[in-house]
């Protein structure tokens, strides 16, 4: 009997072992970040050991109105608490990392956590914020990484953010290949290239799985590397005569440090303006990310002591977050103030959903006030280059891991889709690209078969102001509702034994009409609702059937007097 | 005493001749078109002689919330009423001719109108519409249009719309040449180049004033001829072995004749989906624009009687517009379904403020029910070109001018402000190129002075259904509160007599938390409101102070509690 066929037979008889990847941020999408690797022994779901990769935050649509932050769903991890052995970060990215203060108390705070160093300090420094405190072990290439049945060797490569890796995952069901978010930068800045001859060293062994970040995938030719962007911005900075303001995503700390050196070099001064800016240049200094002494910083306050060609503003705010140092200035409410001969940089990216209008009314009022303004869509030039290799530095990890099947991760599914046309260009058959659902589990087994029958709980928890997961589908499509045409509440006093009114309908509105200049729909309005409550009412009063009667006409009557859509809310109080 | 000082005396004594210009949708805007020329004879204001250019709707901003349009405040014409001798219209766009339907009852009805042919028909369709009849005079080239002291040589320009013109209008004041919406496509498709050697041949007797279209200032190459197109869209079609879906904006009649023309080479049948798309197809072939016969066109339901090979449709839709019919397929609701092997490609802009998310998703749901999507976001090669010419030809528009000044008009500030130092390459002084405040219209003396000291009254008249101006700052404003944090509503009885609380407060939210969920916020709101009613009333109570002690109190305790900001409406009923 060959070992084939024997495994096969061990199958049926006695469950085989498994491997289960899940997402709980759910599969085809950018953020939330938070992947489940399950090994089964002999099938036995209460004996299974996990290993958790990434622990990040979604950020909302636009239609999401009003939530600050979704969160992945863990109640597959919680009801799995006591086989959860450790937690692996790729890098140090809020859709990758900025979880855990939220994860780790549902699902328990002594989990090990192994992360890169720079994704452990703006881990740190967040969870210190939240009142939680949490030791992280820092990943070094060459460092074996331990976790029961997983013995992981972490690869560096490059992306957005310094200290990114990719994780060759070793398992009893084989080598499962974690490549997240990723470009391989030949030229990168300030750290060393992508490790591609590890990349190749470590898949000898064979991979069973590649699990590749796919987001470029729209791209067709090599990513742009970030030393070509340093050069850029070094030439605006030498040009400019007046003061430079500089913005990026404020976590970017080596788009910080490509202004930072450039700044220096002409002899200028560094003003960092901003919360976030601020807190992420002090630790990037601690950490010795960038090279920046105490009397190269000045305060803004004494920023007038300095003549303009002496000064560059670190700003946080490009994407127009209300309350961010960039809309202050803008709006006139910020110390700082931008004059004619000013140059303000946006090295970021113009289109990012739900922001793009606001990063142009930025540039707008700053363009007014007399600044030269240089962002993507104003010039050939690069000032932005994206964090996420295109279809050929995804070809060369394949080529590279030579994996038996393909998962793409991190990317929609227009992105998957093309991550898949291109995969099958190289040789791969459709069955070897793994596309499951968003809650669909990937099982691998250990005779090489693969299903998605697993399906893992997907509910996207909102975080809105310190509430996390009590605004629902009804607070937001009542959101919706009151966004577009407002509120429209019409009270009515009944008399408990008559079931009769005891005064005309009181109605207010907002958002709706201004009110004085729109009588005639509000006396309007009353009379319906007291013509309907007549109708509809009984003895005893059934007080739903009034408000849907009431409702439902006023409803009818807005719409074809005005065609809007108001919500329409009757209060009805006994008295 | 030589001239000049001789007429500045002159001006002192006899007030000049004077020609404004007013923007009444405001400069440094892209949409809203509608420019007056005024002629002032003798600086005698209740004489003056009015010429109006384009009447176009505005586009609302996202955070303009449930707004449908943006009409120009037209009260500076309502006063001027009976001085206004014509309309003239430069092409067919919404921006540029959507807005007369609300200006005319206004300003009068019997006003001639002077639009090209495709304008007209397109203004004429949305009249009717709206139970207007109006008669529409055909501009044509070579024919000189006489209002009043104005006369007016039509020059046909290329745009994004067939039937663009741009005017060299003749004053007392000198020439001014209105250069609206155009690029300068030297290889259009169905229609003649743009006519430069006309251009030239009119400017040769003296430019005062040139406005230009600025909006492509931000780019420096050439833009791309819309036949580039033809070629690119003909092979797609070319190459889809199953059903082809094409949407782009709705009037975009040369688009979908690409489409068209491309189909009939391959033998398929046209597939109009939505109303917006037939209204434009049959209007098309009314005109004799397309050339579609009606056995080239077949209604949906009789589409499955054809391959799939053998079919286009032209899907209203492309910005994700509810109730669209490309949002209906998306949704599953409408007849036809979206299947693997389809193809749909966007040719239209991936980019538009508001909607970018809105046309990613439906890109995203596309791919997964198995269409290829081909869109500008997805490759190298052009899908879609823009209307607009770049620097390049705003500068040739200047060379074959000569315009004494310059007035950048049809793009916000960064534009105007790109154009403007583009312009001073080319020798312009600061002080020859006009950039006044929206609401600063600019006059020009018959000295050659130019001021900007009247101010046009600007208030954006915002259209939400069937409501025209009812919508102002104070709905927009309460919108915004209730689309992030929705409404808390305490009902309270007063007793009349006795100045106390008949019942306890009734607490109801919408759009706040999920009230089954948070039961304690609202119990605590309830014992607030009960409780700062008892510390705020008085005899005879005083309703207002007693409303704004409980909503302040509200507010603070609801953002402490839960960092949200919901509106808070205390309605208190005396009884």
């Amino acid at each position: 009997m060959n070992n084939k066929i024997q495994q096969n037979f061990k199958r049926k008889t006695f469950p085989a072992d498994a491997l289960r990847i899940a997402s709980l941020g759910g599969f085809n999408d950018v953020t939330q970040n938070l992947f489940v690797y399950e090994f089964i022994p002999q099938g036995k779901e209460d004996q299974s050991q996990i290993l958790i990769v990434d622990c990040g935050v979604g950020f909302p649509e636009s239609d999401f109105l009003g939530v600050d932050l979704i969160i992945p769903d863990t109640r597959y991890l919680e009801e799995r608490k006591d086989r959860i052995l450790g937690i692996l970060i790729t890098h140090g990215h809020e859709d990758h990392v900025g979880a855990l203060s939220y994860v780790l108390p549902k699902i328990g705070k002594n989990i090990p956590i192994f992360a890169p160093r720079l994704a452990a300090a703006l881990a740190e420094s967040r969870l210190t914020e939240a009142g939680q405190h949490v030791k992280f072990n820092i990943v070094e290439e060459q460092k074996t990484i331990n976790i029961g049945p997983f013995k992981i060797e972490p690869i560096h490569v490059t992306h957005s953010i310094r200290d990114t890796f990719h994780y060759l995952i070793a398992t009893p069901m084989g080598n499962f290949y974690h490549g997240s978010d990723y470009k391989f930068d030949l030229k990168p800045l300030n750290e060393p290239p992508p490790n591609l001859r590890r990349i190749a060293e470590l898949s000898t062994k064979g991979v069973n799985c590649l699990l590749s970040d796919c987001l470029g995938a729209d791209h067709e030719e090599y990513s742009v590397s970030e030393s070509s962007l340093a050069e850029m911005i070094d030439n605006h900075i030498k040009s400019s005569k007046g003061r430079v303001f500089v913005t990026t995503i404020s976590s970017n700390i080596d788009r910080w440090s490509q202004a930072i050196t450039a700044s220096k070099k002409y002899g200028r001064k560094i003003v960092p303006l901003g919360y976030s800016v601020q807190r992420i240049i002090k630790l990037a200094q601690e950490l010795s990310y960038i090279d920046l002494k105490k009397s190269d910083i000045i305060d803004h306050r004494r920023a007038s002591n300095f003549s303009d060609n002496k000064l560059t503003f670190l700003v946080a705010g490009f994407a127009a977050q209300a309350n961010s140092a960039l809309s202050k200035i803008v709006m006139g409410k910020h110390q700082v103030k931008v004059k004619s001969g000013d140059k303000v940089i946006f090295t970021a990216p113009d289109y990012i959903p739900g922001t793009t209008s606001g990063i142009y009314k930025l540039i707008d009022i700053l363009s007014k006030m007399g600044a030269e303004v240089i962002h993507s869509g104003s010039t050939k030039d690069t000032i932005h280059v994206s964090g996420h290799g295109s279809q050929i530095e995804q070809a060369l990890l394949i080529n590279l891991t030579n994996p038996k099947c393909l998962l793409p991760i991190g990317g929609n599914y227009r992105h998957v889709k093309k991550y898949e046309i291109m995969a099958q260009k190289m040789g791969y058959k459709p069955n070897q690209i793994l596309i499951p659902e968003p809650d669909q589990a990937v099982t691998f087994w250990a005779d090489g078969k693969v299903d998605f029958n697993t399906r893992v709980p997907q509910r996207q928890v909102l975080v809105d102001g310190l509430g996390v997961g009590d605004v629902g589908h009804i607070v937001l499509r009542d959101r919706r509702t009151l966004s577009q045409n407002g509120i429209v509440i019409i009270t009515m006093l009944v008399d408990t034994e008559t079931a009769d009114l005891v005064s005309e309908p009181y109605v207010t509105t907002r958002g709706f009409v201004f009110e004085k200049e729109a009588k005639s729909v509000l006396i309007e309005i009353k009379k319906t609702a007291q013509k309907k409550f007549q109708e509809s009412r009984s003895k005893p009063i059934n007080l739903d059937f009034v408000r849907q009667t009431v409702q439902g006409a006023i409803e009818d009557q807005v719409y074809k007097k005005t065609k809007r859509q108001p919500m329409v809310l009757p209060l009805i109080i006994r008295v």
